[in-house]
């Protein structure tokens, strides 16, 4: 059975465009390659009746997984989980461990430097108020702990937004989650490149390719103009087996090629780009 | 009064991580810069159902504008309008005047290739089939046109997600209308940067320039790591007077970095990178 995974990005500099949002892209590429399906993303902007909202209709969609990012940090508007904890009817508390995983980076970080001590002011112990019945989850490399509900039907996991600690803390504690809950399922790709047709010629070669090869989908991305026709046919298969969803793939792509080839089309094989466990 | 705008964009691919949402991007800015307020970014799959779901969610809050990216195309899993009809209650149609402008496309491609004609096929015809009582809006750069819903509380429009002809007709159709909704308040902002000093030790003080200089929205980004402190600090305000805002941000900017030195940290002022209509 196919697991299902959202991600929700809360930051104002995603949604005045300040910021590309790379962490929903690397986010989707990561749990896709483990065989989660992502559904959603939804970006808000850091205010706790926005964040609140998208997490109360993301549980309502039950998906296995919420992977939330950004607003972990210590400054007045990082809102994050004070937003979860009003979606989940819950009160924001100091959290004992969180508050020791922060002292220890503060402690580290004074003996580093040759420092007496760094105070924990109230925007550090910010960083430990999270929502009651919760547990911190260790960064890695940074100072703001992760945070993980296990909810009824979701497992609610809030990452800081700075990329490098969000991706460590999900390869450390989300990824084994992912695989666990995707059972061997991968996600295997492959693309090919067709010049001289036109997208709405390729669209019925591409359906009866579709029908032909169960369980491989198939999708058109023209790059160049309807006029100036070049298109990156992207080739993918959720599966167990990597030996046989290979096959299944290059069977797939023979198939559309010659098609491309008999419409008077050009039809390229793409460099193998296969995204794997 | 400020206005809202949501950015809904469909595509499978955005959600395996293969393509990198630089759509939401550029809307986010292009919008923000004329004095919009994005409200949220959704990204869906090309599914009807996911698609309908997600434009009734976006109606539910009411933003002025609802602007739909992705899934217009010829092929088979471009279904954007379906979902979108489907949300609407209403059916999908050949609308005449979108087919006349695909027609004209295809007869000036015909010319331009010295070929006899390009057939009207069913993909190609997919394009001018559009909700009812909806418009066609000009493409003009690509095939596949626009399209127009005026609802009772949001202005929809739906745009190809090719980045090229997203823009023309955002450009062209879209920006004159967020400019006449905003009447002509913009977007300003303005950046700092400040080393030697970690977040935690910031927030305070930005609080403090937040609640001194009204109107301004400031935010930290911290580059660097807690240990080796780096960080970026925008200030943005949103109003009409161009001159005022730019004093405005100036003196806020001064502000913070007056406090940033007596801290014992280092104020740089950022290249000017001012955003506006």
């Amino acid at each position: 059975m196919v697991q299902c995974m959202e991600v929700l990005c809360i930051g104002n500099e995603l949604l005045i465009g300040k910021t590309l949002n790379t962490n929903a892209q690397w986010l989707s590429k990561r749990a896709t390659a483990v065989g989660i399906t992502v559904k959603r993303v939804t970006v808000v902007a850091d205010e706790v009746e926005e964040i609140a909202a998208a997490v109360r209709e993301a549980l309502l969609r039950k998906p296995k997984f919420l992977i939330v990012t950004g607003g972990l940090g210590p400054t007045f508007d990082d809102k994050t989980l004070e937003g979860i904890a009003k979606a989940l009817n819950r009160k924001v508390e100091i959290n004992a461990k969180a508050l020791q995983m922060i002292k220890e980076r503060y402690e580290a970080y004074a003996r580093e430097k040759g420092v007496e001590k760094v105070e924990l002011t109230q925007p550090r112990i910010k960083m430990a108020t999270i929502p009651e019945e919760t547990e911190p989850v260790p960064n890695p490399v940074g100072t703001a702990p992760g945070v993980r509900a296990d909810l009824e039907e979701t497992v609610l996991i809030a990452l800081p937004g700075v990329p490098s600690e969000m991706e460590a803390i999900f390869e450390e504690t989300v990824v084994p989650l992912l695989k666990q809950a995707s059972a061997g399922i991968a996600f295997y790709e492959k693309s090919m490149y067709a010049d001289k047709i036109m997208e709405s010629t390729l669209a019925p070669l591409i359906s009866k390719v579709m029908k032909a090869n169960p369980g491989i989908y198939v999708k058109s991305h023209p790059r160049g103009e309807e006029d100036k026709p070049h298109i990156k046919i992207h080739f993918s298969i959720k599966a167990k087996d990597q030996k046989k969803s290979a096959k299944k793939l290059e069977k797939a792509i023979a198939q559309l090629s010659c098609l491309v080839e008999k419409s008077g089309g050009k039809a390229f094989s793409g460099a193998q780009d296969r995204d794997q466990v």
